[in-house]
């Protein structure tokens, strides 16, 4: 089996694993319990803070451990929302290719009174700092934006975006889920206010995230209740899986820029491979984009078939979020950079990461071209491309 | 090493991590993906609803997964209360010795216009269903009960009291992130709309809990995003933590009844021992109450060192709740049944669990009246008291 579907969820790595394995046989205590076993599970704790606040070169104290990237958006984007109605401010900047867990956030404010721009992304497929500070105004209380597309694996400017946001005193929030362990992150020198991550991303378990908070920027509790994560987030902390995601982020930044080169590499064979099929089209920038995703769109041909026939043929890959998957609506992230909904609909994500091979990228250039083939041969769509009926709107 | 806060946090059992463990390292697909590793995953998903479904007596679909206990309980609370504010019904019951996780969502929701009324619970350390009934209004949208105290074992009526809510058209929830796993539940028997529980409290992991929401009762997302749980809270599901809190619970309800006997003559053993301290007092009721919990109020003495010297002595004891410890304040579950301040800084919890043995509970008889001695011999509270300086509180 070929797993290409890093960007739906990772592998946990097998240091990961044996980081969590004590948490639960020996070092099981609470972390507010005061006995000796529950002092070692508060060691465990601190380390991994430390650990996370190291790879993003924050403190710990401005690390706040969440049940995974979506509960870390929630929140981020809550607290900036409420600090911003206290103080008169509802205008607030995203894009239109964010996450969901961002965008439902963002509809539920809007339903009550909160003004949400989402800013145009078709060109590029990226969003500039111009096109924010632009939009920029008095009242606006936070801006939104991804660090890297998941779909379409697009990098923005968030460096840039951080500068002019810092600039003009409104809070940055970045969703950085599927740039953590992948790309070099530095929260300060970019400006960022706001960070999520989720740790099922970068070979940590899944269950587990963090949402840094620049220490002075507003954060209220989304769950209430103990008084854990200095009162931040209630409940009992995850230990095990918070060493495991630890030990997952610094294995990959440890390994950053090798991996970063290996995956990428693979990722550009593949990305020169299948756009030799006719009637295709990469989704996202060529160069600006994280280093595993591979986001294409063929004429003719529906995801879902596609999917099913890879899978047949041992390849595991993706159309856009798994998240989203189920639902027959095109993404909105492909709508958003322009694709017409007929090639939305054709959409395949591979998304690689230093687990995959050489060998297996390979494979996949082998049975890619053969399955979009044979999907064509048997789609009455694709027959009135070729006969004319109707016209390509994708480049041969 | 003797562990004795189970109610703090429990050893996983060794069946629950062999669960987890292909769920790390071979089947960790996304089980929202289309391919046969994601669904391999969904299946896995499916299964452990099922079980979680039938352990409670009700149906898999009324079960959501979320990150614990304290995540359930604040979005039972809150799903009651924007059908009770758009309803109209502002209006709601709890009682005085609830979990935080229910009683600060309760005050955020009086500050938005709730009336919250705390039921007493000092007349046996419990409340009644006469209470809730003779409190319930017609403006009354939610009551809220523990279903065994987290500190003093406290078995409620929860039968009784779904009875009365059910029959006058009122929501009610109940935290029985205590009492799963080790008392019999029947959520359809007992009427109850809402229950919560966390696999951490029955020797599953940490991270994860459960919802049960009857069908037909209003619930609403906490987490905003992907469609995950039938849409009723996003995020990949936590797969390997779903899968051990299920074998959990499924070992625990097919021991119940043997774990119950044992866990209470060992309960019992203690109660009867440590009562014998002088100017001691068992907090909850001596019959009534959680197979594993045995709390107690030392007069003239600190929880905190009776702690340290316990943990000194190898015993892992607690005080109150685990979620409430580093604060200086006595116990609020305490204060509630009538515990006078001075005596109620004297708590001691030891909660036991089927891991538990009787050579353990020979050990704890032995050292607890030793290290209150001890530390009485020290106090200054405890020498004003013999020389009569000040009124014993608790008998002789």
């Amino acid at each position: 089996m070929i797993y290409a579907d890093n960007a739906a969820t990772t592998r946990p790595s097998e240091a990961a694993i044996q980081a969590m394995l004590p948490c639960f046989r020996t070092n099981y205590g609470n972390p507010s319990s005061l006995h000796g076993l529950g002092q070692s599970a508060g060691e465990s704790l601190f380390a991994a803070r430390e650990t996370i606040a190291r790879c993003l070169n924050c403190q710990s104290r401005e690390i706040t451990f969440t049940s995974g990237g979506s509960e870390a958006d929630n929140q981020a984007i809550r607290s900036a929302a409420a600090w911003g109605a206290k103080n008169g401010k509802r205008h607030i900047l995203s894009t239109a290719f964010e996450h969901h867990a961002v965008l439902r956030p963002l509809e539920e404010l809007a339903q009550r009174g909160f003004e949400v721009e989402l800013l145009d992304v078709s060109r590029g497929h990226t969003v500039t700092a111009a096109q924010v500070e632009a939009a920029l105004r008095p009242d606006t209380c936070l801006v939104s934006v991804t660090y890297a597309n998941n779909e379409i694996g697009s990098i923005q400017p968030i460096g840039e975006i951080g500068a002019v946001c810092r600039q003009r005193g409104v809070l940055f929030h970045t969703d950085a889920v599927q740039a953590v362990g992948h790309l070099p992150i530095d929260v300060q020198a970019e400006n960022i206010d706001y960070l999520s991550l989720s740790a099922h991303k970068f070979h940590g378990p899944k269950g587990i995230g963090a949402l840094y908070c620049r220490q002075g920027a507003p954060l209220s509790s989304l769950i209430l209740g103990g008084a854990q994560e200095r009162g931040r987030r209630a409940g009992t902390e995850n230990l095990p899986a918070i060493a495991g995601m630890a030990t997952a982020l610094d294995e990959c930044c440890a390994h950053l820029e090798e991996n970063r080169r290996k995956v990428s590499a693979l990722r550009d064979r593949l990305i020169q491979g299948l756009c030799r099929i006719p009637h295709s089209a990469l989704n996202g920038d060529p160069e600006n984009r994280l280093p595993g995703n591979v986001s294409l769109c063929f004429e003719g041909v529906e995801s879902e078939s596609l999917l099913i026939l890879l899978d047949q043929r041992g390849i595991c890959a993706g159309a856009g979020a798994a998240c989203a998957s189920g639902s027959l609506e095109p993404s909105h992230v492909l709508l958003a950079i322009g694709r017409p909904m007929a090639v939305a609909h054709g959409a395949l994500r591979l998304s690689l990461s230093e687990y995959n091979t050489s060998e297996e990228v390979d494979e996949i250039l082998r049975v890619v071209p053969e399955v979009v083939e044979r999907l064509r041969a048997m789609s009455p769509v694709w027959r009135e491309l070729t006969e004319g009926k109707r016209p390509f709107l994708l480049a041969p």
